[in-house]
Protein backbone atom coordinates (compact mmCIF):
# COMPACT_ATOMS: atom_id res chain seq x y z
CA UNK A 1 0.00 0.00 0.00
CA UNK A 2 3.26 2.15 -0.16
CA UNK A 3 2.01 4.21 -3.12
CA UNK A 4 -1.59 4.93 -1.33
CA UNK A 5 -2.06 8.42 0.48
CA UNK A 6 -3.34 7.91 4.10
CA UNK A 7 -5.78 10.52 6.45
CA UNK A 8 -4.41 10.78 9.79
CA UNK A 9 -7.98 11.55 11.36
CA UNK A 10 -9.19 7.88 9.90
CA UNK A 11 -9.43 4.96 12.02
CA UNK A 12 -9.69 1.62 12.04
CA UNK A 13 -10.44 -1.52 14.37
CA UNK A 14 -8.84 -4.87 12.98
CA UNK A 15 -9.10 -7.97 14.89
CA UNK A 16 -10.32 -11.76 14.42
CA UNK A 17 -14.08 -12.08 15.79
CA UNK A 18 -14.12 -12.21 19.54
CA UNK A 19 -11.42 -9.77 20.18
CA UNK A 20 -13.62 -7.28 21.50
CA UNK A 21 -12.65 -4.57 18.77
CA UNK A 22 -16.45 -4.08 18.07
CA UNK A 23 -16.95 -3.31 21.85
CA UNK A 24 -13.85 -1.26 21.52
CA UNK A 25 -14.53 1.04 18.95
CA UNK A 26 -18.18 1.90 20.27
CA UNK A 27 -16.04 3.07 23.55
CA UNK A 28 -13.44 4.42 21.69
CA UNK A 29 -15.90 6.60 19.58
CA UNK A 30 -17.69 7.46 23.10
CA UNK A 31 -14.61 8.57 24.48
CA UNK A 32 -13.48 11.15 21.50
CA UNK A 33 -16.93 12.64 21.36
CA UNK A 34 -16.55 13.38 25.33
CA UNK A 35 -13.57 14.99 23.94
CA UNK A 36 -15.30 17.67 22.40
CA UNK A 37 -14.47 15.58 18.40
CA UNK A 38 -16.74 15.35 15.93
CA UNK A 39 -16.72 11.66 14.96
CA UNK A 40 -18.41 9.27 12.47
CA UNK A 41 -18.24 5.39 13.33
CA UNK A 42 -19.19 3.19 10.40
CA UNK A 43 -18.49 -0.26 10.24
CA UNK A 44 -17.05 -2.51 7.15
CA UNK A 45 -19.15 -4.45 5.13
CA UNK A 46 -22.09 -2.28 5.76
CA UNK A 47 -22.94 1.43 6.33
CA UNK A 48 -24.54 2.12 3.15
CA UNK A 49 -27.89 0.93 1.28
CA UNK A 50 -25.74 -1.16 -1.42
CA UNK A 51 -22.97 -2.21 1.11
CA UNK A 52 -26.00 -3.53 3.69
CA UNK A 53 -27.33 -5.49 0.84
CA UNK A 54 -23.78 -6.83 0.09
CA UNK A 55 -23.27 -7.09 3.53
CA UNK A 56 -26.48 -9.24 3.57
CA UNK A 57 -24.65 -11.57 0.44
CA UNK A 58 -21.66 -12.39 2.54
CA UNK A 59 -22.82 -13.18 5.46
CA UNK A 60 -25.73 -15.14 4.89
CA UNK A 61 -24.69 -17.60 1.83
CA UNK A 62 -26.31 -20.23 2.28
CA UNK A 63 -27.86 -20.92 -0.94
CA UNK A 64 -24.68 -19.16 -2.97
CA UNK A 65 -21.19 -20.45 -3.83
CA UNK A 66 -18.23 -17.42 -3.46
CA UNK A 67 -15.35 -18.15 -4.18
CA UNK A 68 -12.62 -16.00 -2.44
CA UNK A 69 -12.13 -13.66 -5.19
CA UNK A 70 -15.29 -13.13 -5.56
CA UNK A 71 -15.69 -12.35 -1.67
CA UNK A 72 -12.83 -10.33 -1.66
CA UNK A 73 -14.21 -7.86 -4.50
CA UNK A 74 -17.82 -7.86 -3.04
CA UNK A 75 -15.80 -6.66 0.33
CA UNK A 76 -14.21 -3.97 -1.85
CA UNK A 77 -17.58 -2.85 -3.54
CA UNK A 78 -18.93 -2.26 -0.35
CA UNK A 79 -15.95 -0.99 0.48
CA UNK A 80 -15.99 1.78 -2.03
CA UNK A 81 -19.58 2.68 -1.43
CA UNK A 82 -18.74 3.05 2.03
CA UNK A 83 -15.69 5.73 1.08
CA UNK A 84 -17.84 7.86 -0.68
CA UNK A 85 -20.86 8.42 0.68
CA UNK A 86 -19.75 8.20 4.37
CA UNK A 87 -16.06 8.24 5.33
CA UNK A 88 -14.67 10.97 2.51
CA UNK A 89 -17.51 13.11 3.15
CA UNK A 90 -16.96 13.37 7.23
CA UNK A 91 -13.19 13.67 6.65
CA UNK A 92 -13.67 16.76 4.21
CA UNK A 93 -15.34 18.04 7.13
CA UNK A 94 -12.99 17.69 9.22
CA UNK A 95 -14.70 14.58 11.46
CA UNK A 96 -12.70 11.88 12.76
CA UNK A 97 -13.79 8.77 11.63
CA UNK A 98 -14.09 5.19 13.32
CA UNK A 99 -14.37 2.25 11.07
CA UNK A 100 -15.02 -0.97 12.58
CA UNK A 101 -12.44 -2.92 10.22
CA UNK A 102 -11.55 -2.11 6.84
CA UNK A 103 -9.01 -3.04 4.08
CA UNK A 104 -7.18 -5.12 6.53
CA UNK A 105 -9.90 -7.53 6.77
CA UNK A 106 -9.60 -8.29 3.44
CA UNK A 107 -5.62 -8.34 3.57
CA UNK A 108 -5.57 -11.49 6.47
CA UNK A 109 -9.18 -13.33 5.70
CA UNK A 110 -8.96 -13.37 2.34
CA UNK A 111 -5.11 -12.71 1.86
CA UNK A 112 -2.60 -14.28 4.26
CA UNK A 113 -5.46 -16.75 5.78
CA UNK A 114 -7.45 -17.87 2.58
CA UNK A 115 -3.86 -18.04 0.26
CA UNK A 116 -4.87 -14.64 -1.89
CA UNK A 117 -1.82 -12.54 -2.51
CA UNK A 118 -2.12 -9.91 -0.13
CA UNK A 119 -0.14 -7.54 -2.45
CA UNK A 120 -3.08 -8.01 -4.51
CA UNK A 121 -5.77 -7.04 -2.13
CA UNK A 122 -3.56 -3.75 -1.24
CA UNK A 123 -3.47 -2.76 -4.81
CA UNK A 124 -7.77 -3.68 -5.24
CA UNK A 125 -7.90 -1.55 -2.00
CA UNK A 126 -6.17 1.08 -2.85
CA UNK A 127 -8.17 1.49 -6.35
CA UNK A 128 -11.16 0.80 -4.42
CA UNK A 129 -10.88 3.65 -2.09
CA UNK A 130 -9.47 5.81 -4.48
CA UNK A 131 -6.12 5.87 -2.51
CA UNK A 132 -8.27 6.74 1.33
CA UNK A 133 -6.56 4.56 3.57
CA UNK A 134 -6.83 4.81 7.31
CA UNK A 135 -3.92 6.85 9.03
CA UNK A 136 -4.24 4.35 11.60
CA UNK A 137 -5.16 0.83 11.97
CA UNK A 138 -5.16 -0.23 15.68
CA UNK A 139 -5.58 -4.25 16.11
CA UNK A 140 -6.85 -6.10 18.87
CA UNK A 141 -4.73 -9.05 19.37
CA UNK A 142 -6.19 -12.06 21.02
CA UNK A 143 -4.95 -15.60 21.10
CA UNK A 144 -7.49 -17.75 18.76
CA UNK A 145 -8.73 -19.63 22.14
CA UNK A 146 -9.76 -16.78 23.91
CA UNK A 147 -11.56 -15.17 20.82
CA UNK A 148 -12.98 -18.51 20.36
CA UNK A 149 -14.04 -18.66 23.67
CA UNK A 150 -15.57 -15.19 23.89
CA UNK A 151 -17.50 -15.61 20.54
CA UNK A 152 -19.80 -18.38 22.55
CA UNK A 153 -22.37 -20.05 20.67
CA UNK A 154 -22.23 -17.39 18.20
CA UNK A 155 -20.44 -19.43 15.71
CA UNK A 156 -20.33 -18.08 11.89
CA UNK A 157 -18.26 -19.45 9.16
CA UNK A 158 -15.09 -18.16 10.38
CA UNK A 159 -15.21 -19.87 14.15
CA UNK A 160 -16.14 -23.04 12.34
CA UNK A 161 -12.82 -23.15 10.32
CA UNK A 162 -9.80 -25.55 11.82
CA UNK A 163 -7.56 -24.04 14.55
CA UNK A 164 -4.73 -23.58 11.89
CA UNK A 165 -6.94 -21.47 9.86
CA UNK A 166 -7.54 -19.24 12.92
CA UNK A 167 -3.64 -19.35 13.98
CA UNK A 168 -2.84 -18.05 10.64
CA UNK A 169 -5.51 -14.94 10.62
CA UNK A 170 -3.64 -13.38 13.97
CA UNK A 171 -0.03 -13.94 12.49
CA UNK A 172 -1.71 -12.46 9.33
CA UNK A 173 -2.72 -9.45 11.26
CA UNK A 174 0.81 -9.44 13.31
CA UNK A 175 2.82 -9.80 9.79
CA UNK A 176 0.82 -6.69 8.51
CA UNK A 177 1.53 -4.63 11.43
CA UNK A 178 5.52 -5.35 11.19
CA UNK A 179 5.15 -4.24 7.43
CA UNK A 180 3.52 -0.70 8.45
CA UNK A 181 5.44 0.61 11.72
CA UNK A 182 3.26 3.12 13.00
CA UNK A 183 0.36 2.53 10.63
CA UNK A 184 -0.72 -0.47 11.88
CA UNK A 185 -0.72 -0.57 15.74
CA UNK A 186 -1.35 -4.26 17.61
CA UNK A 187 -2.60 -3.74 21.48
CA UNK A 188 -2.85 -6.47 23.55
CA UNK A 189 -6.98 -7.84 23.66
CA UNK A 190 -6.61 -10.28 26.37
CA UNK A 191 -6.69 -7.70 28.53
CA UNK A 192 -9.24 -6.03 30.96
CA UNK A 193 -11.62 -4.41 28.61
CA UNK A 194 -11.10 -0.72 30.58
CA UNK A 195 -7.36 -1.77 29.73
CA UNK A 196 -7.77 -2.33 26.23
CA UNK A 197 -9.40 1.22 25.83
CA UNK A 198 -6.71 2.79 27.99
CA UNK A 199 -4.30 1.50 25.42
CA UNK A 200 -6.15 2.39 22.16
CA UNK A 201 -6.93 5.84 23.89
CA UNK A 202 -3.30 6.49 23.81
CA UNK A 203 -2.47 5.02 20.96
CA UNK A 204 -5.48 7.80 19.57
CA UNK A 205 -3.92 10.29 21.25
CA UNK A 206 -0.95 10.17 19.91
CA UNK A 207 -1.25 10.01 16.48
CA UNK A 208 -3.95 12.79 16.48
CA UNK A 209 -2.20 15.16 18.86
CA UNK A 210 -4.84 15.03 21.12
CA UNK A 211 -4.68 15.59 24.76
CA UNK A 212 -6.71 12.78 26.20
CA UNK A 213 -6.44 14.55 29.97
CA UNK A 214 -8.66 16.86 28.21
CA UNK B 1 -3.14 -5.79 -19.20
CA UNK B 2 0.02 -6.80 -20.47
CA UNK B 3 1.00 -8.98 -18.14
CA UNK B 4 -1.76 -11.11 -18.06
CA UNK B 5 -2.33 -14.50 -20.11
CA UNK B 6 -4.72 -15.15 -22.51
CA UNK B 7 -6.44 -17.92 -23.66
CA UNK B 8 -6.89 -18.54 -27.47
CA UNK B 9 -10.18 -20.72 -26.99
CA UNK B 10 -11.67 -17.63 -24.58
CA UNK B 11 -13.39 -15.15 -26.86
CA UNK B 12 -15.99 -12.20 -25.64
CA UNK B 13 -18.15 -10.34 -27.91
CA UNK B 14 -18.22 -6.64 -27.04
CA UNK B 15 -19.98 -3.62 -28.02
CA UNK B 16 -22.98 -1.01 -27.18
CA UNK B 17 -26.06 -1.94 -26.66
CA UNK B 18 -28.01 -2.18 -29.90
CA UNK B 19 -25.02 -3.19 -31.89
CA UNK B 20 -26.54 -6.99 -32.31
CA UNK B 21 -23.57 -8.36 -30.17
CA UNK B 22 -25.76 -10.64 -27.98
CA UNK B 23 -27.72 -12.20 -31.31
CA UNK B 24 -24.05 -12.33 -33.41
CA UNK B 25 -22.85 -14.40 -29.68
CA UNK B 26 -25.86 -16.48 -30.52
CA UNK B 27 -25.11 -17.11 -34.13
CA UNK B 28 -21.03 -17.61 -33.39
CA UNK B 29 -21.81 -20.63 -30.74
CA UNK B 30 -24.19 -22.28 -33.19
CA UNK B 31 -21.97 -21.94 -35.67
CA UNK B 32 -19.20 -23.34 -33.98
CA UNK B 33 -21.13 -25.97 -32.82
CA UNK B 34 -22.10 -27.07 -36.24
CA UNK B 35 -18.51 -27.60 -36.96
CA UNK B 36 -17.95 -29.62 -34.40
CA UNK B 37 -16.99 -27.86 -31.48
CA UNK B 38 -17.88 -27.72 -27.85
CA UNK B 39 -18.83 -24.61 -26.95
CA UNK B 40 -19.88 -23.01 -23.80
CA UNK B 41 -21.93 -19.83 -23.79
CA UNK B 42 -22.17 -17.31 -21.09
CA UNK B 43 -22.82 -13.70 -20.72
CA UNK B 44 -20.99 -11.32 -18.15
CA UNK B 45 -22.79 -10.17 -15.89
CA UNK B 46 -24.34 -13.38 -14.58
CA UNK B 47 -24.02 -17.30 -15.48
CA UNK B 48 -23.55 -18.08 -11.90
CA UNK B 49 -25.88 -17.60 -8.76
CA UNK B 50 -24.04 -15.14 -7.19
CA UNK B 51 -23.12 -13.29 -10.39
CA UNK B 52 -27.40 -13.06 -11.40
CA UNK B 53 -27.91 -12.12 -7.95
CA UNK B 54 -25.28 -9.27 -8.93
CA UNK B 55 -26.58 -8.57 -12.14
CA UNK B 56 -30.10 -7.45 -10.86
CA UNK B 57 -28.57 -5.17 -8.37
CA UNK B 58 -26.65 -3.56 -11.09
CA UNK B 59 -29.63 -3.33 -13.57
CA UNK B 60 -32.23 -2.54 -11.32
CA UNK B 61 -30.96 -0.12 -9.16
CA UNK B 62 -33.65 2.28 -8.43
CA UNK B 63 -33.37 2.27 -4.80
CA UNK B 64 -29.59 1.60 -4.48
CA UNK B 65 -26.99 4.24 -5.09
CA UNK B 66 -24.12 3.05 -6.38
CA UNK B 67 -20.55 4.99 -7.04
CA UNK B 68 -18.67 4.68 -9.70
CA UNK B 69 -15.94 2.24 -8.46
CA UNK B 70 -18.37 0.58 -6.49
CA UNK B 71 -20.28 -0.82 -9.87
CA UNK B 72 -17.16 -1.49 -11.51
CA UNK B 73 -16.13 -3.60 -8.40
CA UNK B 74 -19.35 -5.74 -9.06
CA UNK B 75 -19.25 -6.63 -12.47
CA UNK B 76 -15.49 -8.23 -11.17
CA UNK B 77 -17.19 -10.04 -8.18
CA UNK B 78 -19.81 -11.22 -10.48
CA UNK B 79 -16.65 -11.94 -13.40
CA UNK B 80 -14.53 -13.78 -10.76
CA UNK B 81 -17.27 -16.17 -10.35
CA UNK B 82 -17.89 -16.55 -13.44
CA UNK B 83 -14.23 -17.49 -14.25
CA UNK B 84 -13.96 -20.00 -11.27
CA UNK B 85 -17.42 -21.38 -12.11
CA UNK B 86 -17.72 -22.20 -15.79
CA UNK B 87 -15.01 -20.14 -18.00
CA UNK B 88 -11.76 -21.96 -15.83
CA UNK B 89 -13.91 -25.06 -16.12
CA UNK B 90 -14.54 -25.28 -19.97
CA UNK B 91 -11.61 -24.06 -20.92
CA UNK B 92 -9.85 -26.86 -18.94
CA UNK B 93 -12.07 -29.42 -20.25
CA UNK B 94 -10.82 -28.32 -23.94
CA UNK B 95 -14.01 -26.35 -24.81
CA UNK B 96 -14.07 -23.01 -26.68
CA UNK B 97 -15.79 -20.27 -24.46
CA UNK B 98 -18.04 -17.69 -26.52
CA UNK B 99 -18.89 -14.50 -23.24
CA UNK B 100 -21.27 -11.74 -24.61
CA UNK B 101 -19.17 -9.04 -23.11
CA UNK B 102 -16.44 -9.06 -20.00
CA UNK B 103 -13.74 -7.04 -18.42
CA UNK B 104 -12.99 -4.20 -21.32
CA UNK B 105 -17.24 -3.59 -20.76
CA UNK B 106 -15.80 -2.04 -17.56
CA UNK B 107 -12.63 -0.55 -18.61
CA UNK B 108 -14.90 0.98 -21.44
CA UNK B 109 -18.25 1.94 -19.38
CA UNK B 110 -16.55 2.87 -16.15
CA UNK B 111 -13.30 3.85 -17.32
CA UNK B 112 -13.28 5.69 -21.08
CA UNK B 113 -16.34 6.92 -20.35
CA UNK B 114 -17.14 6.93 -16.77
CA UNK B 115 -13.53 8.79 -15.47
CA UNK B 116 -11.77 5.83 -13.82
CA UNK B 117 -8.64 5.09 -14.83
CA UNK B 118 -8.82 2.50 -17.44
CA UNK B 119 -5.29 1.04 -16.37
CA UNK B 120 -6.51 0.80 -12.76
CA UNK B 121 -9.84 -1.51 -14.23
CA UNK B 122 -7.44 -3.96 -16.17
CA UNK B 123 -5.63 -4.34 -13.25
CA UNK B 124 -8.41 -5.33 -10.81
CA UNK B 125 -9.70 -7.44 -13.87
CA UNK B 126 -6.31 -9.12 -13.91
CA UNK B 127 -6.30 -9.75 -10.31
CA UNK B 128 -10.17 -10.74 -10.37
CA UNK B 129 -9.95 -12.97 -12.99
CA UNK B 130 -6.63 -14.89 -11.94
CA UNK B 131 -5.34 -13.49 -15.19
CA UNK B 132 -8.00 -15.34 -17.58
CA UNK B 133 -8.41 -13.16 -20.51
CA UNK B 134 -9.89 -13.59 -23.77
CA UNK B 135 -7.65 -14.49 -26.34
CA UNK B 136 -9.47 -12.82 -28.92
CA UNK B 137 -12.04 -9.91 -28.11
CA UNK B 138 -14.94 -8.91 -30.98
CA UNK B 139 -15.72 -5.38 -31.23
CA UNK B 140 -18.90 -5.01 -32.79
CA UNK B 141 -19.00 -1.72 -33.85
CA UNK B 142 -21.64 0.56 -34.53
CA UNK B 143 -22.36 4.36 -34.28
CA UNK B 144 -24.22 6.02 -31.67
CA UNK B 145 -27.27 6.97 -34.02
CA UNK B 146 -27.62 3.22 -35.39
CA UNK B 147 -27.13 1.64 -31.55
CA UNK B 148 -30.16 3.90 -29.82
CA UNK B 149 -32.78 3.25 -33.11
CA UNK B 150 -31.97 -0.56 -32.87
CA UNK B 151 -32.85 -0.34 -28.92
CA UNK B 152 -35.73 0.89 -29.97
CA UNK B 153 -38.16 0.95 -27.13
CA UNK B 154 -36.20 -0.37 -24.44
CA UNK B 155 -34.03 2.71 -23.13
CA UNK B 156 -31.79 1.50 -20.03
CA UNK B 157 -29.77 3.91 -17.88
CA UNK B 158 -27.22 3.38 -21.36
CA UNK B 159 -29.66 4.94 -23.47
CA UNK B 160 -30.89 7.46 -21.30
CA UNK B 161 -27.18 9.16 -21.04
CA UNK B 162 -26.51 11.93 -23.84
CA UNK B 163 -24.91 11.47 -27.09
CA UNK B 164 -21.68 12.52 -25.75
CA UNK B 165 -21.69 9.69 -23.52
CA UNK B 166 -22.28 7.14 -26.50
CA UNK B 167 -19.47 8.78 -28.49
CA UNK B 168 -16.97 7.91 -25.49
CA UNK B 169 -18.27 4.54 -25.59
CA UNK B 170 -17.59 4.31 -29.18
CA UNK B 171 -14.17 6.00 -29.39
CA UNK B 172 -13.38 4.01 -25.48
CA UNK B 173 -13.98 0.75 -27.52
CA UNK B 174 -12.08 1.63 -30.59
CA UNK B 175 -9.25 2.99 -28.62
CA UNK B 176 -8.55 -0.10 -26.71
CA UNK B 177 -8.71 -2.03 -29.99
CA UNK B 178 -5.75 0.01 -30.93
CA UNK B 179 -3.67 -0.21 -28.00
CA UNK B 180 -4.08 -4.07 -28.27
CA UNK B 181 -4.07 -5.31 -32.10
CA UNK B 182 -4.70 -8.36 -33.00
CA UNK B 183 -6.39 -9.34 -28.83
CA UNK B 184 -9.26 -6.97 -29.35
CA UNK B 185 -10.17 -6.53 -32.94
CA UNK B 186 -13.55 -4.44 -34.23
CA UNK B 187 -16.34 -5.55 -36.58
CA UNK B 188 -18.39 -3.79 -38.54
CA UNK B 189 -21.67 -4.07 -37.05
CA UNK B 190 -23.47 -1.58 -39.48
CA UNK B 191 -23.86 -4.14 -41.92
CA UNK B 192 -26.65 -6.70 -42.56
CA UNK B 193 -26.41 -9.11 -39.47
CA UNK B 194 -24.94 -12.06 -42.31
CA UNK B 195 -22.52 -9.88 -43.32
CA UNK B 196 -21.73 -9.50 -39.47
CA UNK B 197 -21.77 -12.84 -38.56
CA UNK B 198 -19.56 -13.84 -41.96
CA UNK B 199 -16.58 -11.47 -40.80
CA UNK B 200 -17.25 -12.74 -36.96
CA UNK B 201 -16.33 -16.48 -38.28
CA UNK B 202 -13.83 -15.37 -40.15
CA UNK B 203 -12.19 -13.88 -37.46
CA UNK B 204 -12.61 -16.66 -35.10
CA UNK B 205 -11.49 -18.89 -37.54
CA UNK B 206 -8.43 -17.17 -38.27
CA UNK B 207 -7.69 -17.44 -34.46
CA UNK B 208 -8.14 -20.97 -33.54
CA UNK B 209 -7.02 -21.97 -36.92
CA UNK B 210 -10.52 -23.73 -37.31
CA UNK B 211 -11.33 -24.52 -41.33
CA UNK B 212 -14.36 -22.63 -41.73
CA UNK B 213 -15.51 -24.48 -44.65
CA UNK B 214 -15.57 -27.63 -42.64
Amino acid sequence: MAQAMTSPRFIALEGPDGSGKTTQAARLVGWLRDLGQEVVACRDPGGTGLGDRLRSILLDRSELTISLRSEMLLYMASRAQLVEEVIQPALTAGKIVVSDRFLLSNVVYQGYAGGLDPEEIWSVGTIATGSLLPGLTLVVDVPPEIALRRTGGARDRIEDRPESYRKQVREGFLNAAKMYPGRIVVVDGSAETEMVASQLQREVSHALGLNSRA
